[in-house]
């Protein structure tokens, strides 16, 4: 048996999701359809985060074990053809330790959400960004981004369906960048909650608008309530974008 | 009368190119059925380029006459709702003088290309770049797109089916940048002819693979032969983006 890391690329639209569902298409499912193409093996793809249906990935990170002896590069290659022209894409394959996994392994998850702050509609990037109409004020949101940096318990800003056992994350970063029309919003910690960056981008996007302040943001994030949240953001601007091991 | 000017983005995949067309759904013909659902009356939209199937716009100029009295603002806002769920949207409509013409005002057009640079298929970016498997020197195309600068005849560079009646331009810029996996082209001139940023571009790649050196790219451009053309790049990785008037 081999293990085999594997860094993917996925348009999330088509999908309900990375996780396999027994109703519908799903990232983690197109790739284990294409292994056991390639392999005649069925197997099981693990990823370092789940990621809901209509999220994107320009980094996930995932294995797999194949009991046949295959070369990485003809592996990533094979997956390819399997996959086209399904919107997934491996970009890197590499063989690595039979205890190295790409969810427990991880010691780093990074996240980028994307807001484009116009009034037109999105006819390039229509359902890979958050269209917002209303002007938004970048450097606002970037001062109340800080607040939610470091230890916390973010119950407010969780999914009612979170199975975490704990609601305390360490949030390393989490950035506001303008580039013309568009801002995009960085997230880095260990482990996220389940929407917890779109819970933290819509209320950044009420900061933006001037509808609620830095303060708001710090009483959100102290009542520990979800039903404090000002906002969860659509899963459109949201990309998977690395994933850190040791 | 009021003449508009028209702020256009559109991703042209679906469509047979720029120009109205008797057999298939064009951007103008898009643009110009919106305009006759808001105002009643059949109008013809000129833009500063007529770009071929598959190639996209971030900024494209267009301008349209109106004879009933119109808010810009408003004009906009209802050409977009219009025209959902086609990839096409107005991000500007702006009042123009009578004499002003998109096309025949404009003094200078600026395209981008974009190549993702790696083996695995474009999961994110499918039909939006042209991926290139082999690696490319990106240092050595732009020192190649310098031959191509200034005033020269480009026949070499030139579709068959081009209409312009003489094939000399003066190619004021034509830079070559690489971020990541990505290289970016950016040509920019007075106008172009048919196919010459695809043409340009196809003749780059040869050189970022070492097939083609600065000098065959002289030879090229000195022979003023179509035959002598490396390559035509695909429509996927080429923009509009935008129009410069005085």
């Amino acid at each position: 048996m081999t293990r085999f890391r594997l860094t993917v690329e996925f348009d999330g639209r088509p999908y309900m999701g990375w996780q396999r569902q027994p109703h519908g298409p799903s990232v983690q499912g197109a790739i284990e359809a294409a292994v056991l193409a390639i392999t005649g093996e069925p197997a099981a793809v693990h990823a370092a985060g789940r990621t809901d249906a209509g999220v994107h990935a320009t980094g996930m990170a995932a294995h797999v074990d194949i009991d046949r002896p295959f070369d990485p590069f003809r592996l990533g290659e094979g997956l390819n053809a399997k996959l086209r022209p399904d919107p997934v894409a491996i970009l890197n394959v590499a063989v690595v330790p039979d205890d190295w996994h790409a969810r427990f392994t991880c010691i780093g998850r990074r996240y980028r959400y994307r807001i484009v702050n116009r009034r037109a509609p999105l006819a390039l990037e229509a359902g890979r960004a958050w269209q917002v109409a209303a002007p938004l004020d970048a450097d606002a949101m970037a001062a109340a981004a800080l607040v939610l940096e470091g230890r916390h318990d973010f119950t407010t800003f969780r999914s009612a369906h979170c199975q975490a056992d704990s609601p305390v994350r360490t949030l390393d970063r989490l950035s506001v960048h303008r580039h013309g029309d568009a801002i995009d919003v960085i997230a880095e910690a260990r482990s996220f909650l389940h929407h917890q960056v779109r819970s933290m981008v819509g209320c950044l996007m009420l900061v933006g608008r001037g509808k609620w302040s830095a303060a708001d943001m710090a009483e959100a994030l102290a009542a520990c309530d979800r039903q404090r949240l000002g906002l969860n953001a659509p899963p459109d601007g949201l990309y998977f974008t690395g994933a850190v091991y040791p």
